[in-house]
């Protein structure tokens, strides 16, 4: 069985390092079988979480094109920046409507986080901030996460990573995850 | 010299929990001899945070008067709700916003952090998540953290907090904070 | 195949309140027909880690039987009390001592949390701060964790959680674990 | 009034790198007018916590010492090397040590916090795992921390950091921490 996957960078801009980043990522596992649906954060407007308008209104549309998406992959590749040490409110923000959906969209899914920064530690403290709320909401968060530092000069104009070292370590991790999210994918009931 | 405090309380809801239990500390505050600035977040409407907004368009108003007001005083009283063990998605945007200023507005500020929730843990554990950017943007957070659980019954018609254990806990840990708060403000240069 | 498992209570107490989780749940892992490998933490007696002593004389006893015990197991039952927000000390330093060996012994092995405290909060964010040095190295943690409050009152004389309510939730995670354990211990090379 | 600052550096290594840091921060605060007891973490030897030891024999003379110690200063300088992403066991077991005597000896003193490795994060995701049972116990740990990376190649033979920019990175985090230590040492009752 094929797995699928769902992949997002947790970044509005358009230069954005870690949408490069997951682009890479992307072609990795679909060029090890995967099938994914790469998407862009911006597909999924949606206000800041207010549980008043949630009440009145329900969850907004952009919320529930999320929780689709989510719901029809076995796993998830998130390429996040860190803003102040932790995760961007964005991408929080983004998790607080999605748990709001019953039943939990993400329970039992895998994930896999990567984060590129131009400074040195490549967004690393923001990723183990993640990995909390998205445990929180069931799902199980591969333990090695890769961190791109100095991003800035990293990418050739292909796109690719210039350093073949860093390629093959991101290859190794997403090699590892992949193993694991299929044999998550083909739990027994 | 009067200690000058910021208060806001982290949830957009017209019945929260945590707006109730900052008009508690505020009280205490003020009958300390504070000056209390008691904010709603809703004054300080902002866009999800995007730097490519940022560069084309500055910050946003709201961020702007977010700043302008934290800029105002010595500390800040934050009451925040837990979200997915996490702190909310929309306070953790605030602060990127806010931590895009130059100088950074909150740094050699205090802070004393709450919580109140309907469950057993009293949105403890989002207050450890929120320690981190807030420390990361300058801020001295007092060690002690009140967390009020099964908030739905702890409050009586008048606003206060029925259990006199509880408040006793607050006014406490609300005296610590104050001391250190004003020793902070009176730093040398 | 059998689910082999190996379980231990981070605790030298003789009437620990985590030795008592931790058989409950030993019971349920059995009978749901896991081989489980219930250590007491006393088996594995080794100093505080001090790099110098480790050049000079190699890994101490106590941790080459640990690294042994658990290279033999797919996964891991963890039940540790919280000591100050954190985990406890004696834990931390087992995981120092284990992590020097090379290759890494518990990459790709999987991981169930517990705790249980006299107090409200049931150890769990003793349980948060116990995450981050087990997926470092190298374990997939799962999302779940069980948390036991008031544990002075919740054994019966036989062992047992005298709550049929709360025996129920450890048994559901319980069993998304073994599921989840099962499925991990099948990965392709 | 003079400033009392304990300095210790959490490894037993004789060649720590932690260590060398900590001895060029503590010559910078006694530059600055503190006094401070620079201790070496040998002094305080004692063995992994135990509650039955505890019940049985009191406190370690270990402990008993690290407590004297702390006692009689307004603030911490700690350095401390990070272990699996998380502060090391040995540090945390004396914390767990030190937490248990009554009144909490900790209480209303400062910190700050320092860690050097040789690899490219400096050990800074240690420290911040180090802040939680630090502030658990009741200590105002300043916000900005220092990490010294690569540190194998940053000292030169007499000790000193080789450069400059480091060295004044430092030094402006150092008396940032001492005007607050200053400020709040001399709070009012």
């Amino acid at each position: 069985m094929t797995l699928k996957l769902f992949a997002m960078a947790a970044s509005f801009r358009l230069a954005s390092f870690n949408k490069k980043l997951l682009t890479v990522a992307v072609g990795m596992a679909r060029a090890a079988g995967a099938e994914v649906d790469h998407a862009d954060f911006r597909e999924f407007e949606m206000p800041l979480y207010d549980a008043d308008l949630q009440a009145s209104s329900g969850l907004p549309k952009g919320a529930l094109e999320l929780i689709r998406r989510t719901e029809a992959v076995d796993g998830l590749l998130i390429a996040s920046p860190e803003y102040n040490y932790s995760l961007p409110g964005t991408l929080k923000n983004a998790i607080d409507w999605v748990s709001r959906s019953r039943p939990m969209p993400t329970r039992g899914k895998s994930a896999f986080l990567m984060a590129a920064s131009n400074g040195r530690y490549g967004g690393i403290r923001g990723l183990w901030q993640l990995r909390i709320p998205l445990e929180g909401i069931g799902i199980l968060v591969y333990p090695d996460m890769f961190a791109l530092s100095e991003a800035g000069a990293a990418f050739a104009e292909d796109g690719s990573l210039k350093d073949p070292l860093v390629t093959e370590r991101l290859q190794k991790m997403m090699e590892g995850y992949l193993r694991a999210a299929r044999a998550l994918s083909q739990q027994g009931p």
